[in-house]
């Protein structure tokens, strides 16, 4: 057990930004509410996977919705906290621990938020180990673990509970309609989780990580080396393509940011350029000729060439100066299962192979 | 209180059906599946308002969805009943009354069933006096019932919980998305009401009203008359046009069933035109030259010319001969509050003013 620090905080915003390639929102408004709460005393603890006890009863919270909608509408800030107690009373029961649903983005703040509200510790780990557009994404149900009960909540304190759903997918679609409705971003929680399905499908250690990713590049900006050489010595990543953007098209489909950007070379990569398709997250990146580089589930990463500050899709446009950092997917989401889920076919490319990337990532980080 | 009789239950699909306008959906599997319950000896209670004591807590229940989709999918039958488990869960209380949200179509047949179901009473009354394509599209609603918390359920056992809205319009949006996602058609329970809430906003006597229509139209077919003058008789309608339906415009938007019906007039009617809009029921009626000669919330009818055999909109379709008929609101829908609601101007017809017709309907009608 540990209890998160202004510091840490600072480091995780830039560590879950890179892990969220792209999506899950930028995690810097979730990051400030908790700073907020640091600040006036409220503890953030965060605890280890091994340290969750047999009678733990946990659950997911976080935001849903198009990630560019939240750069026009700030959250009130308890979105995630109302689900979370609407889901308590339709279960007739407390959980003892959150854990966030997706590491990337803003949702690795959200469960921070929640914790500073409730007093609840925070398992170290997600059910994504990066960001993923959709709620049946995540290792939770890939391996099992029913999606409902589970609660939305908009800004206005308005409440969807859904239950009796066995198939994710279906909850996605019925959440999603509500969200859409709500205008655009709601908070969640679901799914409940006891201790057993929670050690089953958690990917370990990734608050951690997302944490010491963002102390390598702090330290590296603070004279100590290159931010990017030392978010993929941190992630076991490596650079993928460095340049210019001279591209992005983008449109906004059915709750989603869907869209493509084109980057130009720069330096060894001057002449070549890489296509990057997204929907909310960066998914495929191809070169001109149409050859794969990366795919998901491995995490394609837009960072500024020099900061390394994640680059989220909403953000991109014509002339930032960009490196694309490729980071092998943690194991959990490359099995089978998951990669029916999760592969090249499940968003839209049933023509490309997943070849996976080597790495170390999602590998005994958490501590 | 009395007790529902197979008798009973037959005409009252009849008149149900003619009080639905067109929409609503078809009474006549609810009426089927009710008359099981009666054979099987699980009693159906209709109560009068007066009846309803200052502790009762009741709710609507009933289906929702396009009736179109009703037609292709049949209902499990308990999809009401889930709904209605689910909110008495969520509010940790139990009913004492059902109540129909609307008396016409299907809707009028689903609180008996769930009566039997459950062994709940039924208040003789309702929220539309007919049919109405939206759910705030009720008394309830009109004179200040909260909406939520309201549960719909699915034939598969999906649920969907609402709660913390105030305005009935977002829980339509909500809850139809939802519907739409289920497949076109879910079961529903809300608004919760107290006995206040409960005598200041229903319309009283509707299901008694709806099934002296249905006998009176019965006793009329077995040689007492003529069917439709029996029908105007108790309901205080008239006769707007009879013909031969010469065309008819639908399309499915957002849930709804949308069109217009052409009516070519026969024998009095010669060489006159009708046209009617509906959106689930029959809106508005026109002659040739545009004059409107019905508009809701006053209920347009059209029957078969022999039999007055209700013909919902979905059933419309080249060259059946019909009667149309005119029959006015009940007052509870004609307050300025209410036609704010359920007036031309809520239907896209800003420009047709409401003018009453006269009529009793509505009145003292229930026994």
């Amino acid at each position: 057990m540990r209890e998160i620090t202004a510091d840490n905080l600072a480091a995780l915003a830039i560590g879950a930004g890179i892990l969220g390639t792209g999506g899950g929102g930028n995690p810097r408004v979730g990051m400030l509410t908790a700073l907020q709460h640091v600040k006036a005393g409220a503890p953030i603890r965060v605890v280890g996977i091994e340290e969750v006890g047999d009678d733990a009863f946990a659950t997911s919270v976080g935001g849903m919705g198009a990630p560019v909608v939240s750069v026009e509408r700030l959250p009130r800030g308890d979105e995630p906290l109302n689900a979370l107690r609407a889901l308590e009373h339709h279960l007739g029961r407390a959980f003892t621990h959150l854990i966030p649903g997706e590491i990337g983005g803003a949702n690795s703040m959200r469960p921070l938020i929640v914790a500073a509200q409730t007093g609840l510790p925070v398992v170290d780990g997600d059910g994504m180990g990066r960001a993923f557009p959709e709620l049946q994404m995540d290792t939770f149900t890939i391996y099992g673990v029913p999606p409902t009960p589970g609660a939305i909540c908009d800004p206005r304190g308005h409440v969807a509970i859904f239950d009796g759903i066995a198939e994710a997918q279906t909850l996605e679609r019925y959440a999603r309609a509500v969200t859409i409705q709500m205008g655009g971003a709601a908070g969640y929680a679901f799914p409940p989780m006891d201790a057993e399905q929670l050690r089953r499908t958690t990917i370990p250690g990734t608050i951690t990580l997302a944490q010491r990713i963002g102390e390598a590049v702090l330290g590296a900006r603070n004279g100590r080396g290159n931010p990017i050489d030392a978010a993929l010595a941190v992630s076991g990543g490596r650079r993928l393509f460095h340049g210019k953007i001279t591209d992005v098209e983008r449109r906004l489909e059915g709750g989603f940011a869907r869209g493509i950007v084109v980057i130009a070379g720069a330096d060894e990569d001057e002449g070549r350029t890489l296509h990057i398709d997204f929907q909310n997250e960066n998914l495929i990146a191809r070169d001109g000729q149409g050859a794969v580089l990366a795919v998901v589930p491995d995490l394609i990463c837009i960072v500024d060439q020099d900061s390394a500050e994640p680059i989220t899709t909403e953000l991109l446009r014509y002339g930032l100066r960009v490196a694309v950092l490729a980071i092998p997917a943690p194991e959990l989401l490359k099995t089978p299962e998951a990669l029916a889920v999760v592969g090249p076919a499940a968003f839209g490319y049933p023509d490309v192979a997943y070849e996976p990337m080597d790495g170390v990532f999602g590998v005994g980080a958490h501590g």
